[in-house]
């Protein structure tokens, strides 16, 4: 098969490898659509992200859908034909994590595209049968693939108890701040207000559910732009500091800060505010249990994936598909191996 | 000025009574709208309703909007002019219950139309102003007094913990049930289903938020017509115990069920289905801190309540309005002082 | 290896039975000790509990400690000679409820002494190593065999959130009710009231953390003896309708009623005290992630297992030790293969 | 009356005022024992915190015991001889944050010695009855002023949920740390290690509920000198910026982080480990709904909080109690007006 392999920083090539085959538990997947994520991009151009070092040839990619093509002996509730969602991250089985419910915090969770494990800008890939979630026929390809991102979102608005009536600030506009603002708005946030550096991303965002937006400098000042207060919560997809610092000065009593994005090392917390106010802050690491909620808000509609793509390449456009969302107008490239 | 009193069972007239003063943090309300409650109906046809009986001539209604015509001399947050919604119960200041967040179980608790407190089937009526919850002009006097099953929806939407991907079974579909269906979509149930003995009001449920509905029996077999399985919750607005049990055999593990509707005395919980599926089971009595996230529901269009009315009647009219609910395509009768 | 095998209700045999050869993930454990429990004097007395019937030859016995002997090839982690305490119930791997925290639900889990699955009165027996936790050498083999009812207590405890102040009441005075008694002052409750119908019993309770007790009828009144109010959670050990009926006229706003003991079919909620003071009731099935909780409280004293151990028999002995329990002054028998 | 009143930074003179008079709701106290906190202190050293500043004399003091002399008109359940502790803080009534049970962050609360609200270090002193509890004749004096800074750990506890089998870090052991670390034993917690810079605290923590305890430089380095790991829940007493960093970094997956010191203007949360552990970090402002558990757990002998007490001073000496905390081996100074 076919597979774009990440050989050094900025390096990429199109390399023939053997077919997978499947374990017991496994099914074999012909990948359908790859969504293409920030942190492949940052692999592709730093080699690097923090401790996780790319130090051998690596295949990149992580959020695909496919066509089950052959299931391993001990898989009954799979088969061939059948289109499903990979969930990238396979925690260990009975680890203390993963019994409790938290398996994306197992130490030992392997996942797609972390090295050294091997991605999906492949034809096939193998996993197994328990995190290849089948999806309707009314999901496209590129839908099921974006499940994934879709993840994420649902993770940060239950890590953010978003609730009837809860009035919310988005900071950030990329595809994660959009569907986090449309899962907010579905949750029951009455209002979504989203903000962002890019005015193209905002004007995106009016259209998926966000209320109000507005636009802010590169590090908008603490006292600066944000519109309103009292948001109930925030949810920061921006990763930027200066943003989460202008946010937590608007909030309500009890609010909640959920951080997402990354990229600040630090946050500078403002110790009395956080005490005179009682807010809670927490981060999400990726997400767990959120499949079968993903794959049901996409069917019934709820939230149309499909209109976060904007670009499609072919396994031999990987490097063009990778640095696909800087361009204005860009945000989710899918790559169609 | 004028108000209809409850006399005896059955027995209601019209009488000229003082308008009453404002005391020091009241406001005083000239009535535009009283909704009418199943509760109302209950004391005019039975004269109790429990341990609560009618001893003294009452004046029904708790469900009521109006507008500011005077306010106490505390009062520096509500003005004459301004329309209101009035939460009906108000509880002791400084309980331990108030206190706790729990101000709906004070057992002080004075509620509009509870003996012996007279409601507000009358011209004029004064309230505590922290009770008077200002509304926008979008919405209609009717959709003003109508916030008050809506809050009950809301305290049992809470109570059931709806969030993103739940599935729900909604049993009765009377106005209580119909917003309660609505306000699980709302929190981001995929699917809510809905039931009841009336197939004219399961009309209305598909228009309301319901994804499905189906017509029971008067006594639903345990086994019997409700389709699906894996509810993760179930909300009852019958009163039926004979739906809840027929509900509680479809429910998915950690699934809770809060009892709504009023009607059974007793609920024979099936114990080892409890523990097997460590079911949870609660009861609402009104709600607290409810009207703020109402009113935004309303205002923002999220929930239409003006749909929910199928009659006026002035306040001579009162004896037509409390019996209007058991018409065929009834659903909420208004009274207009 | 011998093992004491059920033949038919009332029947018990010792026979030879090969010694089990551990999985790649298993240990093979050299039993120790065994605690009995009322539902292995239900097998054996009846032949079944509810669908859960003994259609061929059953090891009873679930609660052992014991010594690693051998480990599978994929075991790094447990080690020969290692001392364990085996949690009885193993989930399916990647099921929903299992990936979701409630591992204990999953509908495939194997259970010791659950037909058809043997149980371990028996001199050897294969297990998942992630099931075989490691105790310290402060631990008896009768404590190390307890933890699991010990288990069956943290968990009532977590249902009902039992926190610093609360004032509990706690239903039935068998070995699990002393553990929950216990468990309940652990977690910080100031009051903790047993009940029982046994006097020998009850002074037991006043040992082991109960701050009051009293002894009822077998079928106490709804209004009867049980003394005290507004309690913040009641457990039920006992499985009688009774007791948790009188109970629940006791218990303050918001309380929770967490159902443990098995007995009733049934249970006659009163469904206006359930409203009016929004009760929560709840019941648990057997425990998830209890173990560590479990090892840590019994091995830094605070909850002393051997105290509740009344009689050890040999294999030979087990139609003794099955009926051990009714005796005055009997609480937990114990098996030594 | 006496009164010790604070006329400018450093200057305290004893002054006589009128005997206050109850409103309707109120009682009259006469004082018996007022505990000193740090916040006493640096008002008297610095003439503010923060954002409050002393601008007119002030009377200091806001941890007080003392008898009820009269009670205004509307009490009907407090009388004259009963022994109270006064909870310092009063909500508005029926203010957004009141009603949900979050009193103590109400905008418009009214707290004893927060300018420009008088204290308690003088011989009376009213306050609403509600906010008047009662005491046993079990605790003293010292006891029932010390309920304050017990309230403020019970309110630290929740926050961080602690409960059966915690592992618990406390960093800080002046009065508040300690009574934390007892606290957190008391809700469950196996392991509480406390640590400080003065060894002498230390000392008094192992007697305390510290299962372990250490002894940090002023600024500790983060990967320095704090013992174990995976810890489930660290409250910080200390203020300390650095404390806080350290103790994170030696934190279980999930684990809940409470700032109670006050010190830090800022805290350089590491956003990585944040997110990768999905922490959460919160804090608290004061306690609400807090006497009733802090009274029946030093008045069932749980909390020793004569214990905590190291001198006591006359309204003379108020200067002298005010820099009291500073000496070696101290802990709490009591002003007995």
């Amino acid at each position: 098969m076919r597979a774009s392999v990440l050989k050094a920083p900025g390096e990429i090539r199109v390399e023939h490898r053997p077919v997978p085959r499947p374990g017991p538990h496994d099914v074999l997947v012909r990948i359908a659509a790859v969504g293409v994520c920030g942190s492949d991009t940052h692999y592709y151009e730093h080699g690097r992200i923090g401790d996780h070092v790319v130090e051998q040839p690596l295949v990149l990619g992580h959020e695909p859908s496919g066509v089950v093509v052959a299931v391993g002996p001990e898989v009954s509730d799979r088969h061939p034909g059948q289109r499903v969602s990979l969930e990238p991250g396979v925690p260990t089985a009975f680890s203390a994590q993963t019994l409790s419910g938290s398996y994306n915090l197992d130490p030992d969770v392997r996942f797609f595209a972390t090295p050294p494990v091997d991605g999906v800008f492949s034809e096939y890939a193998v996993h197994p049968a328990a995190f290849a979630h089948p999806v309707p026929d009314s999901l496209s390809d590129d839908a099921a693939a974006l499940l994934e991102p879709l993840s994420v979102a649902v993770s940060a608005v239950r890590a953010a108890a978003v609730t009837l009536g809860d009035r919310i600030l988005v900071t950030g506009a990329g595809p994660v701040g959009l569907l986090i603002a449309r899962c907010a708005r579905l949750a029951g946030a009455v209002d979504v207000v989203v903000s962002d550096t890019r005015a193209d991303r905002l004007a995106k965002a009016r259209c998926y559910g966000a209320t109000d937006t507005f636009t802010v400098a590169d590090a908008p000042d603490v006292t600066g732009p944000f519109p309103g207060s009292g948001y109930t919560a925030m949810l920061d997809a921006s990763g930027a500091e200066a943003a989460v610092l202008s946010g937590m000065q608007r909030l309500a009593p009890r609010a909640r800060v959920v951080l997402v994005g990354m990229g600040s090392d630090t946050l500078r917390v403002p110790v009395p505010l956080l005490q005179e106010r009682e807010l809670l802050l927490t981060g999400i690491f990726r997400y767990a249990n959120t499949w079968p909620t993903a794959v049901s808000l996409a069917a019934s509609g709820a939230v149309d994936l499909d209109f976060l793509v904007t670009s499609h390449h072919t396994l031999d456009e990987v490097p063009a598909a990778l640095t696909a969302g800087a361009s204005e107008g860009a945000l989710k490239a899918i790559v169609t191996p």
